[in-house]
């Protein structure tokens, strides 16, 4: 149902954008909240007891990705993002992992909604696996809900859930709490805060967030708002700790594309290949610019660049005059020099489009000295070797490349440490939670909040599964709930645990061994085998030796066997599983997995 | 054997560090080779066709590590390096990997001897395997065959190698060609660079270097060396690319030492661990005059790094006042605020000292608030989130953590743009030919010496196994010799090739599911199974369901097969494996490894 629509049901019209009537209601209600807001800061007031409200961030701390906090009070929950986290190396096979939603799930019929600060994956690629067992309204700006909404359709559930479109400074109610949208700058369009009305106070939660004065086709943050509530009072901040290692501001969107104005002019008579994140519509917004103004085409390359840059088209958050873009299959009709390609595979993604051109492997598009490419992006920890051989691959073919610091064609979408300082200076806030980050970020975050006089007792570095409680005058962890990270790989959602995992490591490390033996039933005699098979240990037809002496030590160990111990499997597969790992290791000085296997005929 | 007995078996003695007679004696030799000299760079000669020198790289190019070139004139060849490097993720269980030594082995020979610039892994990692099938003369400096000699030992080789000191300026005799040593800086002592005479002229290599102008208890580089070769006139010059893409000069090592004082003091009433790598022994020198200075003893932990640190203070190279070092077992004796522990693991090495202790896994050491930890080293590309969890870790107990850019904790080893620019001017070589990199350091070091006036032409970016000939006059890549990677795996020296490799991954994707039956030889007919047997696919206790059906679908699809199909094992397995592969694909979306195992009995 369209924002209109929302506000009628819940009983609230003609809501003014500057007014705010839903967060009067929402504080109404309560009057220990209005006190507060008469009286100022919570710190500068007498202890008053109020229902406590309880934060249970479920993702995003101490890790990158899959962000997910619950917040709760009396009988009422709501949800604030459902992201999903890429694999690390160690969960090989693994397609992406999602948070442990079983607290949610034993809670199911007190969840009055859930809200997402904005389109990324590691805010929204959980959703789909979570309304498929809570299914709840979901509340997002529109473009977060026209990417949402694409999700689920991939994951069929279109239709199934009631997607809620809501504007910055509009509020929705969860029960006894209210979340207002905040407008705040990230690197994909409509992102927002939220300021978390709860009869203990007001929490602000940034989301992911930068500061950006000159955006592209977009609002600066709504910084006056943040000052108004931490004018009013703000008992908890929760602020994005991703870059509260680096010391500045971060850059506006906008050098990105004077950058870009610069490599067009460098790039006369070539053909322009430009790798960037699919999300990052301002950054599309401004190649789209640059090629009108240097008279190019654009074609685009990559599924997840088709379907954003569609999504973004159709809802109007991409700005492209007629004839700009042409189809893939159309660019022979133009001269290179006339083209620019927009891809994915910023990352080095093994599968991308990018990747596919480096090794000379995409059906249309063949590098050559001609091309000249822009990786707009930057590594994320853990892609730097991928991206590194992809550009290696683009210049051995001549073309030129242009990668991560040389030029200016890439910032950040996160807040450095000046803005950090600007959002505590203008929330104040009696109590802060560093979120979005690992161990590290979060402890510098928490350093930058102290070193702006706030009191070390009052920041909470939590870990996932922690309960924190406030009743607006204390906040402290007062409890754990189950949380933690469930694999997905195909279809397959936590079937692959620790044991999955640590049998494919072995399985990687050193490969396998298989013993196979018949025996017959009756007699218990040995009727087949040894036989020895093995995969990913040596290439056997160059150790022959090797494997026919093993075979030997099998037959002498199984002809030392008795005829009850025969009888005794699980210690006759022991037996030569022990025997067999002994000589491999003394031979070759690895450890394959070895599984003996007893048929019985 | 010692520097003198050698400069006396080729019977010279009485060597001028100066002078340098053996050069000249090697210059002597050849009536070309003086003309150039006397009437300056070749390029400004007439063209005279002297014996070609051929050079071949077996690795070092569009690669980190495994650092080895082959010089070969006339019926002579030597080897300048023979390192390591190594595996990527996609080489899983593969400890290390060598060059490819099928061309040295063929000319087995021809080979003279092997110098080596700096005792280093990329440099010495793979001396021992290439010395066990070409036993010939080593020479290197005197650190560097400390080093190296404990290589060998380790590899059975004690005793077996001849290995033989150079000191700086002093040259060794190669056949026909002279191999002079040349000091550089490094992030190891006693590095050289090399000056390679030859009948077409004078090869400067400059190994791994760096300028240091203060360095620590050292000689800065020979820069009046590498200056006057270049005024007598250089062929070619391969120089060292990996720093090539940043700007500006690599800070001198006794930045660290200033900041290692800062530290020192910011740390007082803590226990200090510092990780850095094992061979830096000038970071290992600022460590102790810091431990002296603020009265603190020191303790060592890590293998590689006791070893090292044990042969530096034996060969001279680490000044250790008496009544500093301590044993580990000895620590307890000791406040902990006047207590230095230097450690490995500054990479984040799984199995490392320092990560045993942010894991709570270390016997002797238990991480606390009260530890200062100083991470001083950068994450080698790839070990990037090895390093960030161990950071991580440590902060979690309370420790504080000093890492990367926070302060100056670490410099680089390699030259930055300034510090290659100045040896292209010191040396003007004619021909140059980037080395140590990927792709892109390559291109751009070729980039800068074009910038400095050096024709395109003149350029050489090869790869591994190019043969590049010269004349003096002109220089190209004539032919092609085989050259790659062996992987080392346990004692495996190149069993685990690209078939291992590929199982070995496809194991780790998805695991593996083993079909066995049992066919009774005379009457051909199953007499066992089928049975399923997986690992690393799904837990299995929680999919039985799944095994069962499969389970049945291949009782059908055996059911259907006529006596003469049972007979056909090859397309009876590739049947059974089909129908399965099917069914799992179907029902999860994963593609797991397939063993259909028949056994006769």
């Amino acid at each position: 149902m369209s924002e209109n629509e929302k506000s009628k049901s819940n009983g609230r019209k003609n809501v003014s954008a500057r007014t705010n009537q839903n967060q009067k209601t929402a504080k109404r209600k309560n009057a220990d909240d209005k006190a507060v807001v008469k009286k100022g800061r919570p710190s500068q007031q007498k202890e008053v007891k109020r229902t406590p409200v309880r934060i249970i961030p479920l993702g995003g701390l101490n890790e990158i990705g899959k962000n997910m906090t619950v917040f709760e009070c009396s009988n009422d929950m709501f949800i604030l993002d459902c992201g999903l986290a890429f694999p690390d190396t160690d969960m090989p096979g693994v397609d992406i992992v999602i948070p442990d939603f079983t607290y949610v799930e034993r809670n199911a019929d007190k969840v009055r909604g859930i809200v997402i600060t904005h389109g990324h994956e590691d805010h929204i690629g959980g959703l789909a696996y979570l309304l498929k067992k809570v299914n709840v309204p979901v509340y997002a700006t529109r473009l977060t809900i026209g990417l949402i909404e694409g999700k689920l359709k991939e994951q069929g559930l279109s239709g199934k859930v009631s997607l809620n479109i809501v504007e910055p400074r509009k509020t929705v109610k969860m029960g006894c709490m209210a979340v207002e949208f905040i407008k705040v700058n990230h690197s994909i369009p409509d992102s927002v805060g939220m300021a978390i009305h709860t009869p203990a106070g007001v929490i602000v939660h940034t989301g992911d967030f930068k500061v950006d004065y000159t955006p592209v086709d977009d609002a600066t943050i709504d910084l006056a708002r943040f000052g108004e509530l931490g004018s009013k009072g703000v008992l908890a901040l929760m602020a994005d700790s991703t870059n509260a290692e680096r010391p500045g501001n971060t850059h506006s969107e906008k050098t990105v594309g004077e950058s870009f104005d610069k490599l067009f002019q460098k790039a006369e008579g070539k053909r322009i290949i430009i790798a960037t994140f699919s999300s990052n519509i301002h950054r599309v917004q401004q190649i789209i610019n640059c090629a009108v103004r240097y008279n190019r085409k654009v074609a685009v390359f990559g599924r997840s660049m088709i379907n954003v840059i569609n999504t973004a088209i159709e809802l109007g958050y991409l700005d492209v005059p007629a004839g700009v873009m042409i189809d893939i299959e159309m660019m022979s009709r133009y001269e290179s020099e006339r083209i620019v390609l927009i891809t994915t595979g910023s990352q080095g993604e093994p599968m991308s489009a990018l990747t596919r051109m480096a090794m000379n492997d995409h059906k249309k598009v063949n590098i050559t000295p001609m091309d000249f490419i822009i990786i707009s992006a930057t590594p994320i920890p853990g892609n730097e070797k991928f991206v590194t051989r992809v550009v290696n691959e683009l210049m051995k073919s001549g073309a030129e490349v242009v990668y991560e610091a040389m030029y200016e064609v890439h910032v950040s979408g996160h807040a450095c440490q000046e803005e950090l300082k600007l959002m505590q200076a203008l929330t104040r806030p009696k109590f802060f939670i560093p979120v979005h980050g690992e161990h590290k970020h979060l402890k510098k975050h928490a350093d930058l909040a102290c070193q702006l006089g706030m009191d070390r007792e009052n920041v909470i570095i939590a870990e996932i599964g922690n309960v924190i409680e406030t009743d607006g005058n204390t906040m402290k962890v007062v409890s754990q709930v189950p949380a933690g990270r469930i694999l997905v790989d195909g279809l397959g959602v936590g079937d692959v645990g620790s044991i999955v995992l640590r049998d494919r490591k072995h399985l990687a490390q050193d490969g396998l061994i298989i013993i196979v033996i018949g025996i017959e039933r009756a007699t218990n005699e040995i009727v087949a085998g040894p036989d020895i098979i093995s995969r990913g240990f040596v290439y056997v037809r160059e150790s022959e030796e090797l494997i026919d002496e093993a075979k030997l030590l099998l037959t002498d160990t199984l002809d030392n066997c008795s005829s009850s111990e025969l009888r005794e499997w699980n210690s006759l597969k022991g037996k030569m599983r022990d025997a067999l790992s002994d000589y491999i290791y003394q031979k070759t000085k690895r450890s394959p997995m070895i599984l003996p296997i007893i048929m019985e005929t």
